[in-house]
């Protein structure tokens, strides 16, 4: 039987993305600080779902009791990476009441005809609340760039205002867990190609996706540049090795875990006289 | 070991508040339609999860290719009836992509400067979504009408609109599952009591569930009220007795089970050709 073999080293250490980072050394098929194989992964994941549900709990908690904490989770990534993995298999074991995903798509004729920011700042999750970005903010800062929808100067208005608002968040007691899955152009394929073998799956095919593909070195330069732009001490960013499912899945699972200990959180201590209540429910 | 022991009698069926019925003559204790066992139940919970997971990613399918199909349950209930553990035991075996979760506390003054159903009508699910009420518009003819806030012209007016409302929700291809939990007095009165013995329950503990436990008879005459004028043969009310929490679960997840099977729901037809775009795929 498998074991839930832990992480030997925190992944929030060893896959943050510091100064001299560069996205081509990091091997997508690779398992950073996890010397465990598939199996172990998986048992793992299993095991952590209970106290992971029980940090949001208590998150979720204190924010009904006036802390102002809450997370965010930002996910970026080529197509088929896994995000939906992501969400459904990390973000679906906590409570649905504590978490407010938010996907973005391609914006609308109103958001358009705001800042980039303006549609990003509706979807900030509410204290106590664990905000999950489906896509996010940095969408204007990638495929923009990569098609030269915004120019060397607006690109660095913008990663200049994400940095602003980010740090925003944090003031506000947002703890910023940034997360770009990292999957190879040949395991891409693959995903795609399996994609169209199973009729299941055919309605997540989407023929853009190949457009997209064809651009895959602008994308790793644009990702370079946001890591390079945008990764700071309060929001840093973090490439996961997302070409085995498994393993991005309890890194993730693991960024959140860290994130959330840091909070040191506890359940609220009752502000009304327990015992005094507890009669007038007996006698109710 | 305890074996997924299914219902003998549909829970639409036995559930469903038809002419004639008596909130009185529901025991909140019995389990109608099913002769498991506790274990029995916990057992069928866990073995739907997958199938329930599966429906719901068929009806997100078919929303993206433009199906009207959609879910909305709608959750009421006197406090510590069980809210809570239906949307993260049975709603969160959902993708959370697919779910749609509105809450709604008490109206802000925005929300009360208009008419009761405008907030409502916001958190309406978008097609191939399956949107959960966590309370809803049946507060605007259940407390209100508890406390007199609305006459009885105005509460006549509300159960019209709230007809009217869901009619046209139906019209847009909504199904409409409602559920009220049925706990007993006795039943809420021993929870409140485990909340205040439990410290890590004590921030769900509100003196003002206190209060509305008081005004225990006028609620249930109101929530009868209710059924005779807004249970309809689209949006039919279900009584799901719930002192026994395993039971009010899986009564709940069956329901949207069945809920799901009428729509006779398929994964979509790829719009493409798909041996070309694999050829496209291949060459990439």
């Amino acid at each position: 039987m498998a074991v839930a073999v832990e992480f030997a080293k925190s992944p929030a250490a060893v896959l943050a993305v510091g100064s001299g980072f560069s996205l081509v050394d990091v091997d997508p098929a690779s398992t950073p600080g996890y010397s465990g194989a598939k199996a172990d992964g998986q048992a793992l994941l299993v095991t952590q779902d209970a106290r992971l549900k029980e940090l949001q709990e208590k998150l979720f908690a204190e924010g009904k009791f006036g802390s102002n904490k809450r997370l965010l989770l930002i996910l970026q990534a080529m197509d088929t990476a896994g995000k939906g993995g992501i969400v459904s298999h990390v973000v679906g074991a906590m409570d649905p009441q504590g978490v407010q995903l938010a996907a973005f798509k391609a914006p609308t004729d109103e958001e358009k005809s705001h800042d980039f920011l303006w549609r990003i700042e509706k979807q900030a999750p509410a204290a106590g609340m664990v905000g999950v970005f489906d896509r996010s903010h940095y969408e204007d800062v990638l495929i923009h760039r990569v098609h030269g929808w915004a120019d060397a100067d607006e690109l660095e208005r913008r990663y200049a205002a994400i940095n602003d608002f980010e740090a925003r968040l944090a003031e506000q007691g947002t703890a910023i867990v940034k997360v770009m899955l990292n999957i190879s152009r040949n395991e891409q394929k693959k995903r795609l190609i399996a994609r169209l073998d199973d009729p299941s799956k055919h309605w997540k095919y989407s023929r853009t996706d190949l457009k997209e593909r064809a651009f895959w070195g602008d994308y790793m330069d644009a990702y370079g540049a946001a890591f390079r732009k945008t990764s700071t001490e309060i929001a840093p960013w973090h490439v996961v090795p997302a070409n085995k499912k498994w393993y991005a899945r309890i890194a993730v699972q693991q960024l959140l875990l860290e994130a959330l200990d840091r909070m040191a959180l506890a359940w609220p201590k009752a502000d009304f006289d327990v015992a005094a209540e507890r009669g007038l429910v007996a006698d109710s």
